[in-house]
């Protein structure tokens, strides 16, 4: 029978395995570990590498707490009553090189009342287009979707992923896009008469979880090495603005955190290290800067529609 | 009779005087102009300094626009229908040294229906706390709020104030407060009725536009000269961070704006040009600036009450 604490294993190993492989990328910095307490239950484990070589900044976050939800959040959820546990695993990677894509990724499983179920994704946030690098990271994540499970749905989950991660005052998206997916497994009613689909579920989030390195780590690797200068960084300073801007404005996990007395560290963690709000500044046409932001639109990468 | 014509004037001229006074104490950069026109009507005038030798960004935005607010957002004003008029002028100044406080002012007159009503405030944020400052702050605004006219109310406009620009999930104010007030001279029913209200809110919002240099400019002038060093400079852009979740994650201005169709550029000019977010730094004990979040709560500068 499924039980949360099989999913809270698996993030616990992944979070290690993520950090072991990019610690070994980057060379330099070593994650820290931070283990606090959740106040109604539960805790985490924060791991943060800073001033890297690679990485400037990046968080790769385990928890796996419970308490009670807000009664009109747990109204908008599957199960009955307020109570909850939920293990997920989150990270946010921002690089030093502004060659180098941000990335985020995310996975959960949350059980409330009688429903269970997984939720989470990927996706890359360049500062400089190519689309070799756009087209690599969806079909990797797209062939663990396919192969994770028969309840993968790459164009859906792809198409998931535009829609969330779409700023609306910019009419851009986020980054290249990736996968989002959510409700994964969850049937309402008795939690043992869906447990073919929670086992489905947890396949699926497993195969994606394991696909993220390989999805991100050689784009990093190949793009650490290309020459930049201040013009470049400025760039990537301004257009982390606007992953501030997402975080803070839309993303609906960092409002309920923040809302709800999540721990702010490990919220906040997401926000990228130095960031510039300059008035007005547009790329102009022709540059690289411009062809980033013509991309930052939902693009069909690897022609499987939607 | 009142006509909000006479208020955009107002607010035009405070724009101006403002911009000569903040410009001479610059001294090295200038105010920009950069005229626009609204999508329903009407436009405004943003001025924007940055790469000064007091002030690394700042902008005074004027506006008088027209249109039809949202309904569920009309609902919530005075006045019927959703048809609206609304001028002010708004300003943020991010002063290059992390001695000199960061500050926002905000004077506006909206008309609906058949309510018109003005809000307004102004507020102080420094890095480094000189209880001096607050208190000449406070001090200049309440003088304001005293003889501006007999509906100038310091005490109840502090309080509001401290509530306003609170930032929960850090469990601390924007900075040493100032005042914040709104639906000033508004009483529902045939505007003509409450011509003498507003006649008395116009002129405390002019008295207290014409209180905001001498409120904040002699704090500047007195501390630009202090030195710093890298830490001061670090320790003001982890702060910023904080400006800039108030502004994405509380101010309703700032949402409503954006979720309203408002030009992003005028409303994110608040947002500061260079901003950090480190994970889970605390300013050790008995440091400035552990003194400086001491004093991030509602403090009684002028003794005054609540």
């Amino acid at each position: 029978m499924f039980v949360i604490e099989r999913a809270a294993t698996a993030f616990r190993e992944l979070q290690s395995s993520i950090c072991d492989a990019l610690e070994a990328a980057d060379g330099k910095a070593r994650f820290g570990a931070d283990e606090w307490q959740h106040a109604t239950g539960g805790g985490g484990l924060s791991r943060v590498i800073a001033d890297g070589d690679l990485f400037e900044k990046g968080g790769v976050n385990f928890s796996f707490v419970e308490g009670d939800l807000p009664a009109d959040y747990a109204a908008q959820l599957p199960g009955g009553g307020t109570r909850f546990r939920a293990t997920g695993v989150s990270l946010v990677l921002h690089p030093r090189s502004p060659m180098v894509p941000t990335t985020h990724a995310n996975f959960r499983c949350l059980e409330k009342g009688t429903a269970c179920w997984f939720g989470g994704g990927a996706d890359l946030t360049p500062y400089y287009f190519e689309r070799a690098d756009a087209e690599h990271f969806h079909r990797t994540l797209a062939a663990a979707c396919d192969a994770g499970s028969p309840i993968g749905d790459y164009p859906r989950w792809k198409a998931w992923c535009d829609e969330y991660f779409f700023l609306p005052h910019r009419g851009e998206t986020r980054g290249v896009g990736g996968i989002f997916f959510d409700y994964l497994g969850q049937a309402d009613g008795i939690k043992g008469a869906v447990a073919a689909e929670l086992e489905a579920a947890f396949d699926v989030v497993r195969a994606v979880g394991a696909a993220f390195v390989p999805a991100y780590l050689p784009i990093a690797e190949r793009r650490r090495a290309e020459p930049y200068g201040e013009a470049e960084r400025t760039w990537q300073l301004q257009r982390r603005g606007r992953y501030v801007e997402f975080n803070l404005v839309q993303d609906r996990g960092t409002l309920f955190g923040l809302k709800s007395g999540g721990r702010i560290e490990s919220i906040l963690m997401s926000l990228p290290p130095l960031v510039r709000w300059d008035y007005a500044s547009e790329p102009a046409a022709g540059t690289r800067e411009a062809d980033l932001v013509a991309h930052l639109r939902p693009i069909d990468w690897l022609s499987r529609g939607a």
